[in-house]
Formats: C-alpha cells, structure tokens, sequence
C-alpha cells in the first residue's frame, strides 16, 4: 500500500479558528489525543513569534519521547534584505528543539511584491538560504503560500520557489490553497505541474503535499483530488477547525484515502480512535462537537426515516455506506413520526427491549408515538423519553414517587440599592414511602426545581446525588399563535457517570414543559439503575 | 450559459434531520424564503404518506400563483403487484395538485430483492408503469435511489431503470447516492455512463440529475464532478441539512457552480440572497447557525487581523477568493475598531439615526456593542435593543419607569384529582408617576410578567394595550458549560398595528433574561411613540 503522511495543524492553523483559544495545557493535551492517530507529524505552533508557542515547545521537550509522531515548528523564511543564519525568528525555529520545521514561503508573484514589498529574485533567495541554513540541523518542509492561486496568475514563478526548496534540502514542498478558493479539478492539475516538474529535474524523493481550506466546501475533495494527483502528504485539522471556514478535516481525510481508497495514512487502531479524538479535541477547544462530521458524527450513522428501517433489519450494510465501528462510531435509530412498527423493534432492541413477538405492542407504540409527535414531543433526540414510553406501554415501567404538588417563584431581590439580583426557588411536595417537602433554591426556575427535586428523592433513592443536568434546550413549537402563548418543547440532557440520557417535555407553560422533561430525567435515571420502588 | 437546474428538497429529505421538525406553517414560511433564491424545483413533501404533507400541498396550492419555483410532491412507485392506477399512495400523488411529481424508484438489483422483495423485471414494470401514469398529468421526475451502489454491483440493471424511467416519460432521471459513500472520480464515470446510454438509445432531451449525501464529506464536489460529467440537475437542501451527515449544501452547489465554475443556475439576485436565506431557514428550522458555512457562514469571511491586516487593506483580493458581497456576506476584521464603527454607523442611518459626525460617540458605541455581544447579547436580531442602545450612549434615551420588584410564581393546581393544571402568577410594583403594584396571570411565567406589566403601565401608558408578543425564542448560549447553569439568551418579538420589533435579554437564569427583553420590548414600543414620560 502506498503510503500518504498525515500531518495535523489543530495546534497551529486549527488555533486561528474565531471561538477558539489555546492554553499551554491544553496544546500538550492536545498533542497527546491527537497522537492517538498515529499521525506523522503535529505542528505545534510558531516559537519565536508567539510567546506561548516558544512555551509550548520548552515544555513539550519532555513530552517528546512517549508521543509516537514527529513535532513540527511552523515559522517563516528569512526577511528580504538579511541572511538566514542572522534572522531571529529563523534562530528561533533553529533553537526551538523540534525535530522538524516547516517554514511558509511566498509562491504568488502578486504577494512577493505587494505584501513582501520585495523581488521574484529575493524571494528564491530567502527560500533558499533558510531551507538550507536549517536543512543542516532538523528536517525541513516548505508550506508554499497561496500555491494555486499563484499558478494562475503565473505559470512558472511557483514551481521555480518549489524548485529552490527542493535544491536547497527540503524534503516536501507543501502546495497551499491558502485563500480556500479551489476546486478538486484545478488542484489535481497544479499538483501534477509541481509533481512532473520534479521528477524531471531529478528530485523524484522530495515529497509535494497538499494544505486544503474550506472555502468552497471541497477541501475533503481538494485533499483527495490532489493525492490521487500524486501528493503523499496531506496537511489538515481535526474537526476542520480553522480561520473562515476551516481547514481540510484531516479525519475525514484519513478515513476515506485509508478506508475507500486504499491508501496507508495511519495505523489501523488510529483509523478506530477517529471519533474519540474528534470529540476529545472538541471538548478541550471548547467546541460543541458537530453531529453531522462525516464519519465521526453523533449523527453520522443515524438513521430516521421509516421507509429504510423495515430493510435495515434484513441487511444493515444495504443503507450504511461503511460499518461506523470502523471508526469507533456507532449505528442509531431514530423514532420519529415517519417511523413504522420496524423501526420500533429496532429501538427498542437497541435499548435492550426486545418487542419483535408482539406485533400488536409495537403497533400501539407506533400509534402512541405518532400521537405524541403532533403533540410536540420528539423522541428522535429523546431516547430516554422513548424508553420510558415503551415501558409504560409493555407495563413494565414501576411507579417511583407521586407528585402532590409543585411550585416556582423567581424575584428580584434587592439587597441595597447597588445590589439587585434574581433568585429562584422551588418546593416541592411528593410521596417516596413517606411524605416529602422540599424547598430549594436556583440560578433559574429549572435549576431550583432540579435540586428540589433532588433532595426530595435524597433519602430513598441515593442514586440521585450521581445525576448532573448537563444541557437544555427550549424550542416553540408554533410561533405563529405567538408569543408566551405558544407552545414549548424542552429537551434535557442528564448524564451519570456512566451515561448521558435526554427527555423531552411539552405545554404552553415553558417551567410545566422542563418539570415533565425533569421529572423524566429522574425516573428513566432511576429505572435504569433497577431500583426498588419505596 | 449551460444551465443546472436547482432542485430544493429542505422540506423534505432535509427534514430528516436529527433534531428538525417542520409543521405546516413553517413549512409554508420555508417555500417564501428558499424561493428568494430563484431555484427551478422547490420539493415539499411526500402527500398521502405524511398527514402533515399532505395540509400541507393543501394549503401550498393558495401559495403557488406567488412563487416562482415550481413545487415538486415526493412519492414512491406503486407496489409490487399492482397497478399504478389502482395504487393508493400514487393516487394521492396525482391528487395533491402539484404539478411535478419526483417518484423514488429502486435501482440496486440487492435492494429490489431484499427490501422490495420482488423481481428485477416487476421493478421495471412499476417504474415505467407509475411514471406513465402520472405523465399524463404532470411533470415526472425519477429519483434512482442507491444508484451508484447499485452500479458498482451490477453495471447495467441501474442503466435499465434509467431507461424504463425516460421510455415511459420521465424529464429528469436523478442518479442518488442514498448512503452517501460516493467520491468525485467514482460518481463522475457513473453520470457518464448514464448519459451516454440515454444518448445512444435516443434520450437526448431526458436530464441527468444528482442527489449527494455528505457522508464521506464530498456532497458538494460530488455534485459539482456529477455537473462536469453531464449532469443538468442537482439536488440539496439549505445549510446541508438532511439524515446522517447531511445533504448536499444547495447553496454551496449554487455559489461554486455560478460563481467559479461558469455555468447558470439562479439569477444574479439569487446568488445575492445566498447568505440570507441561509440564516433564515435556520432560524425557522431553529438549528444554530454553522459559522464556517461556505460562502454564507458568519466566518466565512472573517480575518483574524495581525499580519496580513495593512496588505488586506491595500489589496483585499489577495486575501479572499472572491468578493463576499457577491452572496450577501462582508468581510470581517476580528480585531478592528474601524470596521465595527462603520458598521454602527450603517445600522444607526438604518434605523433613522445619524451618528456618522461623532467618532467619539460611535466609537464608544463600537466598543459597548463588542464588550456587550461578549455577554451573549446580539444585535443582529434585535434592532429595538439596538436602537434603545445607541440611544442610551446618545443620552436621548427618556426613563419611563422604575421597577421597584417582581416576581412570578409556576405552581401545579390540583382541583380534583382529573383536573391538575399549572398556573403561572407574577406580581410588579413599579413607579411610573405613582406607585403600581399589579398582579396577573398566565400560561406560563413569560405571559404572567407580560400580563402583570401591560396593567401595571396601561393607566398611565395607554398604548401598552397595543402591543402583542408575537414571537418568544430562548437558546443556550454556552451548552457545555451544561445543564440548567447555562448562559440563555432570549429574543422576544412584539407588534402593534404599525410594526413589528425584537429585543434581547440574557442571563443564566431564563426568567431574568426574558424579564429584561420583555421591558426593552415595551420601553421601544413607547419611546418609538414618542410618549412623554409619566
């Protein structure tokens, strides 16, 4: 199999993302995780330019030997004007300890004279004289800058400054579709100019690469377009993060060159840790992770519609393009309205129920579940919710607690003058065994009915303390009967430490709409721990 | 110019979405604002299947007189054994008054046996029997699902269906990657061969469509090498949306094939409302945003300044693939004062302000927007907020009331033990001339404030009773800081006979962040009449 290296830039390119903000700590997190790949290379960041990425680089000296790719520095060629061995940002790189530096050179004439303010000559010379003042201490690659674009305006200047890279000792020239602009066929083309080109001057071991943006939409295609063009490296971020609308998503990438293409990238255990480091590196950026990431995805493998369902029993592999643990991912179900009894079954085996015997049941289920959906509840996101439903419909769901009664106020309060602020409480009457009256307090309506809640059940059901609203959504239904009228939907994700679970609430009275949805959460939380009822 | 036709199909397979729910009504509002775009085939739904979709080609048909696309009704080809005319489902088809019909047909030899459960020759005979049924009464489109599939297992049975499709009448054969697995270079050789085919046998004039799904993150460049290989007609849906990892972005289709690639497929204007409609669906979806959308998406133009920041100045082309006003979006500096206080200014002039002769003034209010959208404030949506802003930093801006308290209790009622309802009661005291301590109910807390304000106010400001909450939408700001915790923002939109306006409120207590949009929602309202203050 023909080898193609994966080289991550989420620490670099990926950090230039709007929303997303680095810490020391997290880019060694980060390199770990990402390591997990089995990448080639991780570019780090810019030591010498930016203060924490010469932090970064001190501190990932000892990080070093446990991690499996190679770190790369990512920095500039030498200013007009000046030599390489006496420019301080090129001695930065030379003493930052990496093993690898990839130095961004100009390839668009337009940009060497209006951004550079220098000549097409100078500009050969400064690519030249760094490659070659740092080829002497670690491997060097050249990221040429706005590569396709410039081939456009000029069919020569950029395959000149990949020349000089390559004469001067860099071991991949990398063409950069920097402003994002290109498409799969015109990439393909440039690649095999720079590719040709260096084969005939008798550089047929230095290896062309490929650094995608997204700008079009293509920079997936872009990627694989130019290695069937003959690049075998390509340069990309986890999850696509990056500056307007990302980089090359190199998970993407990797799964098609390796699982529909034949490429090696990575290890076979690197192609399975795919989804767990897409949401891993989501959570330490910040970022909420996005269910429709091919591959990946929380919802990359769901399936909805009713018409598939009844066929998927029979043969999964005929509505799934690939198996998702390939991946680590996982097929779904979803229930919605458009689901008939098939998909149901499937659900419900999913759940671990197994309805399949009993066509009757899971024709009410489909009626209920139907009924339920024009009412506003939606079980495709609620699986917790569905369950519940399921049961109660099997009987088999046991009765936990009786609801006497609830409220919730929430006030101004106004401590002095200067210090006003708003509180919530909740109290809450209910039968567990015993009578129960709690009173608890909240930074929202929701959140006090939650620990009131909460510290009701305490006391015959301790499982509850492990319980941890994790998210809530509220969605109106039907905005035009308008306003605090309307109709609301919550959706609340409650996780333990084992499990995350989402329920589903709906009334005209958005605190009603999240007490459902709550108390849901409590019971589904409950009953899937087996508990006895008091 | 060749043309594509552009084929919509949000109402449909792009409501397969995990997490989307369509009613009638948005439905509707979603014909209007794909139809800004100027597309040839806008497809609603599948009538007789889905009782929603079937209210909605009712109600669709006062509509269509206005709109320029052509709405299109999905529906399947009759059932083995039976004749299309006697069919049901294909009845309703021809019953739902639309005048184009897209029939789904399978065209995988596995799929015809194991999910179909009949022979290749029957599945040719409903083909050719349901499309020239319809034929007669209005256009028939065929959808070949799980086509390239299929012709990866058997290279000729898929070129059959498509040949049955255009003998019994069909316009358009549309060639689908229902699992979504495709890559350019496969699905370009597949749309030759089936154009080739129908050329040879005489089917010049039949078109060739393409349906992409985003599953190996290549939806878009699968359409765009389908086009380059024959294909006349695309399929997708606004912002990507549809089951797994999506659809093919429809915008992003339209912008690279206009745009770059020199064919003609919406008018220029069209092109213009890319970005708009791209945020209004969504918001009539309520699906967030995705800020690195191609083309359209809030990053998709955004700098991070630094670096490139003078060169940008002097030549923005060198720094953007294209001129984002070409689709309705604008280039933006992340760090730029100069940017954000032309835009104030446009935004002021807009809303009849001129504050262009002060920089101080704009300039500080520049800053204030920026430390204010920090919070989770926005303005984009809420223009009275805005206006009530700028007039606050003008010191124009006239007190019309203070809140000595509130507060609002939800509380469970139970009359009998049939009849349980929820109640929501808020309590205000404010001073507005004298002192008013008014207590009110409703159907949720929002609604009980709402109630308890307008009384409060209406002896003293009579035009209160004016006003109507027309519209109440909550979202998290920040989901992974979890649970009821979160940061929520709140946009409450509020209409009189005259006019129609959106302020904001956030705070991580819900109540307290509609509180707050709910008083600027009344203080606009009064201040754009002009009141004198009591």
């Amino acid at each position: 199999m023909v080898h193609v290296q994966a080289y991550d830039t989420t620490l670099r390119d990926g950090a230039q993302m709007e929303g997303i903000s680095l810490s020391v700590a997290d880019k060694l997190r980060l390199v770990t995780v990402i390591d997990s790949l089995g990448v080639d290379y991780i570019e780090g960041g810019w030591p010498g330019a930016i203060p924490k990425d010469t932090e970064f680089f001190r501190q990932a000296a000892t990080l070093a030997p446990d991690i499996r790719a190679r770190l790369a520095a990512f920095g500039s060629t030498c200013k007009p004007g000046i030599s390489a061995k006496d420019d301080s940002q090129v001695l930065a790189l030379a003493e930052s300890g990496a093993s690898v530096v990839t130095l961004v050179a100009k390839s668009d004439p337009r940009h060497v004279k209006q951004a550079l303010r220098t000549s097409e000559e100078e500009n050969l010379r400064m690519v030249a004289d760094t490659v070659s003042f740092l080829s002497s201490r670690c491997e060097v690659m050249v990221d040429l800058e706005h590569f396709f674009d410039g081939l456009a305006f000029d069919a020569t200047y950029g395959l000149n400054v990949a020349l000089a890279a390559a004469q001067a000792g860099a071991t991949t020239v990398i063409c950069c579709d920097t402003n994002g602009g290109g498409l799969p066929h015109s990439i393909a083309d440039a690649i095999r100019a720079v590719r040709t080109m260096l084969d005939k001057e008798g550089y047929a071991d230095v290896v062309v690469g490929m650094h995608a943006h997204n700008d079009t939409g293509c920079a997936v295609a872009n990627t694989l377009a130019a290695v069937k063009a003959g690049a075998r490296h390509i340069q990309g971020t986890v999850n696509g993060y990056g500056e307007r609308t990302g980089n090359a998503n190199l998970l993407t990438c990797i799964a098609n060159l390796q699982l529909k293409m034949g490429y090696d990238v990575v290890p076979p255990q690197g192609v399975r840790n795919l989804s767990s480091v897409s949401h891993t590196v989501a959570e330490i950026a910040n970022m909420a992770a996005f269910a429709r990431d091919p591959y990946v995805g929380h919802s990359a493998f769901a399936h909805k519609a009713g018409l598939h369902a009844s066929a998927i029993k029979v043969n999964p592999d005929l509505y799934q393009h690939m198996e998702p643990e390939q991946v680590g991912n996982a097929r779904r179900m979803l229930v919605s309205e458009m689901a008939g009894r098939a998909s149901i079954e499937l659900k419900a085996a999913e759940l671990g129920l197994d309805v399949s015997h009993d066509k009757e049941l899971t024709g009410r289920i489909a009626a209920t579940v139907k009924a339920r959906e024009a009412e506003g509840y939606t079980y495709d996101a609620a699986d917790a919710s569905f369950d519940l439903l399921l049961r109660e419909e099997m009987g088999t769901a046991p009765v936990l607690w009786r609801i006497e009664s609830w409220k919730v106020t929430t006030r101004e309060v106004t401590v002095t003058p200067e210090s006003i602020f708003t509180e919530s409480e909740a109290t809450i009457k209910l039968h567990a065994g015993g009578r129960f009256v709690t009173t608890a307090e909240g930074n929202g309506p929701v959140n006090a009915l939650d620990n009131a809640l909460r510290g009701a059940l305490r006391g015959v059901y301790p499982q509850v303390d492990q319980f941890r609203l994790r998210n809530f959504k509220v969605r109106i239904l039907d905005e035009d009967r308008g306003g605090t009228d309307a109709l609301t939907r919550v959706l609340i994700d409650t996780e333990d430490s084992r499990d995350i679970w989402t329920t589903v609430g709906v009334g005209t009275n958005v605190i009603e709409a999240s007490w459902e949805a709550l108390l849901e959460a409590y019971r589904y939380g409950l009953v899937r721990a087996e508990v006895t009822p008091a």
